[in-house]
């Protein structure tokens, strides 16, 4: 190979990283990325398994090819189970931390919940663990649940929508569901008719588990709209939903105590997030 | 160089390019990234020049040198004046189509506003026209604003703070303000204590600017918390805020008139934005 054409090489596939992890998730024809970096088709197909395989090795995330018509190439941020732990471990000495307990015993964890490091890689486990689901949607209730939603919708090339308090005139016809909250009380969900189409299979992403009023008012949601909850994932449970029906469900962190006068967190991995580990899939 | 030293090179870059861009406003010192890839400090600050020049070319970023004792190298989410004006353009596009209007005259916008998508693209953008101001915080009210906010701050490498409508009982001592919106209401605004360090240099960002209220709440909360707003960023404005202080201010859109009868959208580049796209500045 002449110099140039190295260099040309190391240039092309520099782009193509770039590009490729730029948007998880989306589909890029050989045909696009062979006329965005005016190499042959067969280069740039050579160029994308190479990248596949150093972001495989080095547990980046990895190219998928779909085949058919409609195929080509996507960047998935794939998390292998590995990283899945480390990170659940780095969560819990994070929010372990006593400068974190809240009089009353709570556990300040709202910084945790907007940051975009952590959300990031959080979104990319989600997805990770959620995509074999095949959703097309992601779905939230406001407020501090939208960080986490927005990062999986993103690691999964998908569209958010979100559940509001009360339906807003700006937003044309919406539906709106009752809910008992696991303090008593009668709160409403509303989400615009436009936000979820028919037919959507839609991932329930949420920062606290609480024993699920939360969840089961997204898939009355869901269902009065003719779409489906396929899966839930949470950063924190306290309690795991009780589900009649068959329903998805992960959580990473178990929120046991919070213990004012002793100064102790009892934070430990969630019983979803520890079976998650233990199967052995092909993805890890 | 011997077939298999240029192989290793690919690889290396590949993985370089990847660690960089997932992580913009990450420093990395090259002795880090020299222990990480197994190469020499010099290859791999060479291997950050060609990935900053290939990036820059195409307009897909920028690797930016820190120098000094706890210097190293950082990638930027750089977006180009020209691409700007594109992503302005095309969301003109997208939110002018007639099927967005709401009885009432109002536009249906939530979509765009919760896309992980559009999101992530402006947000870049206020990335790069508010680095120069270097904030060390991104500060937004909630709902709407969360996922632009979230956005902007990850393409910094910043953390976020969300005010509230009410305190919680969980995020322990707060700050609340009130202020009197456009329809004339009083809203209250709150936020954690430890939300905000003091003496924080804060960025505003926002989905919607209608008179400023909202902005002129962040900024008490700000102040009341011993930091400083030292810009503000929106989507889309219906009015410009009128500041007694100097506050750098940049809106993407100007929503003009919304009209029922004619199925008329009256969406425009906002004047701030105009005036940016002018500014003759080195990183365009």
């Amino acid at each position: 190979m002449a110099r140039e054409a190295r260099y040309a090489r190391v240039r092309r596939i520099v782009g193509l990283t770039r590009r490729l992890t730029a948007a998880p998730g989306r589909l890029y024809s050989l045909a696009e990325l062979a006329e965005e970096t005016g190499a042959a088709r067969s280069t740039v197909s050579e160029d994308v398994a190479l990248i596949d395989e150093v972001l495989r090795e080095a547990g980046l995330g990895a190219v998928e090819t779909v085949t058919g018509a409609a195929g080509g190439v996507r960047w998935l941020d794939t998390v292998s189970r590995e990283r899945a732990r480390e990170l659940t471990q780095a969560l819990i000495v994070e929010l372990s931390d006593p400068g974190r307990l809240i009089p009353g015993g709570f556990l300040y964890m709202t910084d945790v919940i907007f940051s975009p490091f952590w959300a990031e890689r959080i979104g990319a486990l989600f997805a990770t663990r959620f995509l074999p689901l095949g959703p097309d949607m992601v779905l939230t209730m406001e407020t501090k649940g939208i960080p986490l939603a927005l990062a999986t919708a993103r690691a999964m090339g998908l569209p958010l929508a979100v559940a509001r308090r009360e339906s807003r005139v700006t937003e044309g016809p919406s539906m709106s569901v009752n809910v008992v909250t696991s303090s008593g009380r009668i709160g409403a969900m509303s989400l615009p008719r436009r936000a979820i189409p028919t037919g959507s299979r839609v991932l329930i992403v949420d920062d606290f588990m609480k024993g699920g009023s939360t969840l089961r008012g997204l898939e009355d949601l869901c269902r009065e709209l003719g779409a489906r909850a396929v899966g839930c994932a949470a950063l924190c449970e306290t309690l795991a939903p009780q589900q009649q029906r068959p329903l998805d469900y992960l959580a990473l962190l178990r929120l046991e105590a919070v213990d004012d006068a002793s100064r102790i967190v009892g934070l430990s991995p969630a019983e979803s997030f520890i079976r998650y580990l233990e199967e052995a899939r092909s993805d890890a």
